[in-house]
């Protein structure tokens, strides 16, 4: 368990998972952390669970190469929670990290069309969309991030984008705190379905300017707690009832 | 607070939030106001604040440059507020505006497919659909409408219609009354959905006639009340549950 | 009110409107009616309400020529109640009639695609779907079938079929009982929900022979109860609530 | 009724048929069953009922003629349980079946684009989907597999896969136990959910690979209980509730 971490940063975490679920961007799978405030080279995420089922008692606290400490011995623990440990080694202004199957989001992992912002909301989209292909790392494999060098790869790819896709699988968000990382990857859904919506009516589409996206993503900087608040509210509730 | 106002209106643009939550027009953005009633250079909105949460105590007065008037030190204010003002200014004869990121009505913001009127439902759309290029009035920016002057420039380009878009943002939509902001809103929304799956399917789309949306706009006058009465209805009992 | 009805057909036709709301095919307008089993040349509708507010006592009995049967004079009329009239007058076999706006249903009432049956669960769409323009008709109007003339038109539209789309507005769906009319009218929206993705995957469709259909709708006499039963014990269970 | 069955399996099949609702594959058509854990040639299946109300007390024994073993007298049998009977005798490997509309599956059956594995989750489906035309066994039919040849022809066009669509009806799935057959028929519609919003983009679709289908499908084994865990916690409560 997480010894020594402000418990209000726990509950955040948690009620991140029920927050991804709720705004469909996770199912039974997918996962998300956050960085140790106290130790930048550990990393808490809940252990193997399906996101509506985690509480408090379930997040473990994991160094970047995603060995647990201390954690109960009946415990399982991700197959991808590689994901996690090595962004946050590869990127130091990393925080929180979103690994999901965002449905809307698959099919631009596996076309030549690429993710871009539409609108403010999703401005963040601005600074590049890339896609892993995980066949360039591990040739022919089951499609999971399942060590730490396929972990890697996967950061390399990332680079200093907010979000990466991965072809075939789902995608990985990363943020300064968990608020923005739930943010960015409900409006990240969002956008790829408007995308899709907006592709279907053909002819060109005036995506954000990438000095739009800039100023934008200031905005969200200040906004995106109002969305934050509401949809802890609601998850607070469904955990209590 | 807005003083010597009926209470019934003020329940009504309470409701008008909630309402547009439930119909999927906003989210925890966007917001709704009312002209003031006794003066014409006043307008009510929310402070800052997601609409799901707006009870009859959030509701602030301000003057047409979009000034809080009496307004508690601790609230914060919309920072679009403008929008509200400026139309107020404008249009003499609009006393209700919505302003949203309405999904479905984002790809017409970003594409050359003008939004038109698919059926009776959404015939308001006939007067015209213009759309907001916000880089002719603030060259590159953070997209937001954030002073009276970006809120003029809007006004100008909705002119005498409707309902008006805002490039990779939002739209805006304008009536004589709250309750019908709120139908119109909930109908913009509707008709670009399947204004987008008609267009899917190919061919030449029979819109209405512009003299049909006329002629059924009169009709909407008077059935629009009956879905208020109802969408009304379940946004009191989520507020008392 | 209905006078010598047996209460179970009056409280079907409540629960259809409840059925019709939760399946998407009503919002707060449309309407659905039965023809008075011991006179042909009467039907049952609600007074102008919105369908989820409709209870027994809303039920009103009008004659062909849609005048109200001995109405509480605080009840008004819905403006198309001659849809329900003129057919019941055409169509001896017609039993049941629902109006709506089915959303998915309306691109194919403004294109040149017509509504064709993809699946056994909508056979009966084999009989062909034939689309009404009232500017036919009524040259430029409010695209209301606001009297008994437009309702004559519309029928004879209808022809044998049973359903015809209505240009701009909505649909008429027509069966024996009021319990396949809803099952008609559920389908045809799921159908219109199909059909617009098939036709977006492009290339020819395989659709249902029309002896297919005229084999698969005599199915559907028998199990079309097994959905009615299920969706009548929700619709009840709200209505307690 | 199932005699000499642990009470478990019962409980699982039962909670199959309230997921599949749930989840938008089933609605108050489509069945699910298992074979007889103790004798491979019997099966268990709901009698004829809508799957959201069946309960342990409406689960018959079958023999793979699809006769009832001691059944009450009152319950009348699927139409189409012959599907089940004639794919237990073709397949020792399946002992869970799902028939379905599953609504996004449809699409697939009646055109010539086939449905395939965008990503891992629906890895079984590299295994391949043929796509069963009953008018090559029954000419012009009812479309039901309503006896042992039907269900003979489709289980032979089934083989060795998975999944199997069914021209202008739905599909079939198959597994080795109620839990996986449950977990692919979800994954099934979203796949083809995802498949369709894919094609509209246009350009190639960068697949699954057949030799990373494989590997993946290893990998479901092991976590498709998460899934199946969560659905039926929640199964559990609408059945108490």
């Amino acid at each position: 368990m997480a010894t020594a971490v402000d418990p209000a940063l726990i509950e955040n975490l948690v009620v991140a998972n029920r927050v991804l679920v709720n705004e469909g961007v996770l199912d039974a799978f997918g996962h998300v952390s956050v960085r140790h405030p106290k130790n930048p080279r550990r990393y808490l995420l809940s252990r193997n669970l399906a996101p509506a089922l985690v509480t408090t008692r379930d997040i473990v606290e994991y160094d970047l190469d995603s060995n647990p400490i201390e954690a109960p011995a009946a415990f399982t623990h991700f197959h991808e929670r590689f994901i996690h440990g090595e962004i946050y080694r590869a990127r130091p202004d990393v925080h929180a990290v979103v690994h999901s199957h965002s449905p809307n989001v698959i099919p631009f992992g596996v076309t030549e069309h690429p993710l871009r912002a539409l609108y403010h909301m999703s401005s963040f989209l601005t600074a590049g969309v890339p896609v892993f292909e995980i066949r360039k790392s591990a040739g022919i494999s089951n499609m999971l991030v399942s060590n730490n060098a396929l972990g890697k790869s996967l950061a390399e790819t990332l680079g200093e984008s907010n979000v990466a896709l991965m072809r075939g699988h789902g995608n990985v968000i990363v943020a300064k705190t968990v608020q923005m990382a739930v943010f960015r990857a409900v409006y990240t859904e969002v956008n790829a379905r408007l995308q899709l919506q907006t592709a279907s009516l053909g002819g060109p589409i005036n995506f954000l300017a990438n000095e739009e996206g800039a100023k934008a993503m200031q905005v969200l900087d200040n906004i995106h707690v109002r969305a934050w608040d509401i949809w802890k509210r609601t998850a607070l509730a469904q955990m209590k009832s």
